[in-house]
């Protein structure tokens, strides 16, 4: 259960204090997550194209009003959960990218659209489904906006074909409760190959695809006012394509391993930058080459790669998972190891994941905590 | 952050609510659970040895009173959050397992010592950490009660040698605000080695190792009341070796699919049986071979194998992961695919760090929620 305050409360404020945290703790830049947020901005104004950013990345009601004032029309949720807290906190345009099936989840889903007053859609992929939550919305008494998922790469959901696409489409839009709002097509496969030109690639290529249904629902008398979609591995290569009237990024606001990896080794010049740290401390120095942290499996998501120093230890120095509760910082040979109680700063494994581990963001500029804002949306289904 | 109540809150009670509820979910089979306390409280008074058993698995009070209750001298806690909830709630002799070196951790746990009246302890694996407990400890007015950690196996906290564990040993009887209580040695690495006799072999030499050390210790005139160890995976076998007081089991409980396996594969029968689950939903049923669940990266450890199939599947299905929100059941050729909406029931993989996603237990018997409990030490550090 969440604690009321986070212990580092007291601290905020004091000069020097992000390397006096209780730790493990996960840290945001603020000077790195508002250049980030204000660079996709930036980038979609530049193309002409809407923001509706994924809030699944950080699950918090703050980062989402900083989205929604530097101009995105509105956030995506992952789970009826998140969308739950973020509508509640008035955050307009709110969007569900899965669909929503069982019965308690129609019912939440149902009672959240009552009282949602600035938008709120949820994608379908199955004709039963739509017929459920037609008959739900009906008996409430206020429709429910819809779009259609069509599924694109990872084959995880969506319709599978553009007669399925199409009908699903026209089913939406003679649903007397449901108002068909558009398309949603998410290439998660996509997002992190590493060399760019064989992402875009890939990329236009499956979006030709996309431009060519929806102009065929189009040309068949469908109004498709939303097309929504893409990633931040893949955001300034699907404005090329002219399909999507908005982005669905989400990971851009904190940047994690992959990310920069990709960026990297793609030799990728990406406007954005590492916003998300975990900082942990040297617990245990009892072993030759290397050092024990108190940053494990339970701060750390373990689908991806191992987190990468950031600060507080000699270079070269790589860290490992060394458990639930700890982690291993391999120190090069010849290098001092740290001492006890020093705090070494990693930039995070797959960030969603990471993020859902914590229940506070520790919001640093420079070398001071300037917030604690809690992860609103953490553990939310 | 947590919801007050848990989403499926106003099903207890009703018949067949287990295969209703809202999902993901976090199951328990509360007679599976009873049995599993009862015969591992059972073993210990055979055995003549004493349970401190590990809260790290559970991180919920009720669970720990259970273990209380059921003749355990106390518990156990990886991390210092989690023992200020089990302090707090009542819970008598708590053992943090790891070293707390860094100033707001040593300030922590100086004033839960304060307000522990039955019972606190800690383990030191350095001299410097001694001397920060010893001084802090000497300000509060307040003894506290210390064991000195040895690397057994994982070599990821603990003196590493016999004489550097000695002048620990010795420093912490000397040590004005402190009482030395003993050794901890905590062999994770054997606990999942998966055939008996191997993992017998090892753990007895380890203990014999262990035997000599302590009887040493004895010899040179300090009195060593506690020796502390041993997981699920060794529990019937460091009890032959006589050198464990106390054991600190936690898995048992639960039982996850490592467990399970290792067990199966040892051709062991042991007397526990799986009590933990996570109950998914099929929420998108468009590819051919396989259902999309609702249950991901984020309701699952991942740093184990994928969970099992318990209920709810064709024989022969295969669960994956597929993202953080979603899961993949592969139903083998020939087989019917489940429909949209149905309840799949996994046995979870790492059952600790599984249990860390999940805000809540929801406590089955038979096919009814009796009961929801929080998980209330998840996320604490």
């Amino acid at each position: 259960m969440t604690q009321a305050l986070s212990p580092n409360a007291p601290l905020i404020g004091q000069a020097g204090s992000r390397y006096r945290l209780d730790t493990p703790a996960l840290l945001i830049d603020l000077d790195a997550l508002e250049r980030n947020i204000a660079a996709m901005a930036a980038h979609a104004r530049a193309v002409s194209v809407a923001l509706r950013s994924h809030a699944k990345t950080h699950k918090s009601v703050r980062i989402a009003r900083m989205q929604v004032d530097a101009g995105a029309i509105g956030i995506c949720c992952a789970t009826l959960g998140e969308a739950e807290v973020m509508v509640d906190a008035g955050i307009p345009g709110v969007h569900i990218t899965s669909p929503q099936v069982t019965p308690p989840k129609i019912a939440r889903l149902i009672a959240l659209n009552l009282r949602a007053h600035h938008g709120l859609s949820v994608v379908v992929d199955y004709p039963e489904n739509l017929a459920a939550l037609d008959r739900a919305t009906l008996v409430a008494g206020k429709r429910l906006d819809v779009l259609v998922d069509f599924s694109a790469g990872h084959h995880r959901t969506g319709c599978a074909s553009e007669a399925d696409l199409a009908a699903l489409a026209s089913a939406a839009v003679a649903a007397e409760g449901l108002t068909f709002r558009g398309v949603q097509s998410y290439s998660g496969n996509l997002q992190h190959i590493p060399v760019r030109a064989e992402r875009r690639a890939k990329a236009l290529a499956q979006l030709d695809r996309l431009r060519g249904m929806i102009a065929r629902l189009r040309d068949g008398g469908l109004e498709v006012p939303i097309v929504t979609g893409a990633g931040t591995g893949t955001f300034d290569l699907d404005p090329e394509a002219r399909v999507f009237t908005e982005l669905q990024v989400g990971s851009y606001v904190f940047m994690d391993v992959d990310y920069l990896r990709a960026m990297r080794e793609g030799r990728n010049a990406p406007p954005f930058e590492t916003a998300l740290f975990v900082a942990t401390a040297v617990v245990s120095t009892n072993a030759r080459d290397y050092v024990t942290t108190d940053g494990g499996l339970k701060c750390f998501a373990t689908d991806g790669p191992q987190p990468e120093v950031a600060l507080g230890a000699p270079p070269g120095s790589r860290y490992e998972f060394f458990g639930d509760e700890h982690g291993r910082l391999i120190v090069s040979e010849g290098s001092p190891r740290p001492a006890l109680g020093t705090i070494i700063e990693c930039v995070t494994p797959h960030c969603d994941p990471t993020v859902n581990l914590h229940d506070w963001y520790h919001v640093v500029r420079g070398d001071t905590l300037v917030d604690v804002w809690p992860v609103d949306a953490r553990g939310r289904r």
